[in-house]
């Protein structure tokens, strides 16, 4: 369990928070989820940085991840320095002072039934 | 922010338009995406090969994008040199004169329920 | 077929299982899956560690995989040294004392209509 | 388009043919399939050998990709030297001589609405 796993920086070019949803809140609201592994032994300073299509970036959005811990990020629930818009298309580069390991998810619900898809980030060199 | 991050040329060895959609539009028309970051300083000047099961590729598709921009281009809607065809299995190359990150979504709303799919394409060294 | 192929260390960052099934069992019940293949000529020892949001870690799950054989390995079944909880957000790291190949899956049945996602998981160097 | 990208052997850890469909056939029937991309000059000799989990593997199976063309193999249509079982888990390594790009695509439609997923499979070095 002496941990260590990932790498600085990781990116995900695909990033769009669907307008509405069907069924059960929060589990079944749609979202787009930024999944943090934190395997190693000293807590991650992790920012986020969002890009668009048609304006300057924006962040960093910053949060922490402690030492042998997880945290699923929803895209929905940042807000500082400016809430994600809907509807509308980004990209994220994801940096850490420490190694961790990055996935992209989103659950789709804006019909009845929900969609999922996810991979594994760019992982930088 | 001094974002560079990502690699020059990448593939998508899975290709396919379905060819009819259900659900609003155009948020929920079959669509397959190809979402390029370019979180660097300079522009990038890109051209997709598209490659197909039983003729010569076709291409380039040109196009750009700014430095600090996403771009989530539709491969419905590409047309110069000729629209993609849809219904038929095609695959894609994209090179970019400066690092950029790839990622494929597909939306698939050819029944009443959408389906999702995602991966990080394939970067060369 | 003299097929080693892979690396020794993986790493999941997402993992969730959901709290409810819809369909057929067990064939759509809600599930979480890490495939696992060994290709080579040894058998694969291979230990699991989970990771949480708001605790520390727990495993390791041991398990075998033999030498030319895959085994796809749902979260649902891990039962020691306690079970995987359900509804909970964890992450996931995969060692083993030979090369392997992991895929990570799953099959969402909360809703009527099933959904999946999958991605080759993260290869540490 | 001088356009050789890729590497020789690849591995796709999650197989399944799901053993019923719902929906208009072909298009729709459930379906797992390998995403092939020769975008270099010469022709691929591919090999692809499936593991299982309680048996020897079986293979190869042997095809070929000409230069500069994508072919999208269905498992379920593989039949030399045996067809491929339904409702059984297995893996895949696929093997060129010459670079490739793999990518690994299940429709499912065992249920009214089809669900999908996308992987880039493993590249080994």
């Amino acid at each position: 369990m002496n941990g260590t796993i990932g790498r600085k920086r990781w990116a995900i070019a695909e990033g769009y928070i669907p307008g509405w949803s069907h069924g059960r809140e929060p589990e079944l609201q749609s979202h787009e989820t930024c999944c943090i592994l934190n395997a190693g032994e000293r807590k991650a300073h992790i920012s986020i940085t969002l890009y668009f299509e048609d304006r300057e970036p924006t962040g960093p959005y910053r949060l922490q991840v402690d030492a042998r811990r997880t945290r699923h990020v929803r895209f929905n629930e940042l807000t500082d320095p400016e809430p994600v818009p809907r509807d509308t298309p980004y990209a994220s580069v994801i940096e850490s002072d420490v190694e961790i390991v990055v996935q992209h998810t989103r659950l789709d619900s804006r019909q009845a039934e929900n969609a999922l898809m996810t991979t594994i980030a760019f992982a930088a060199d």
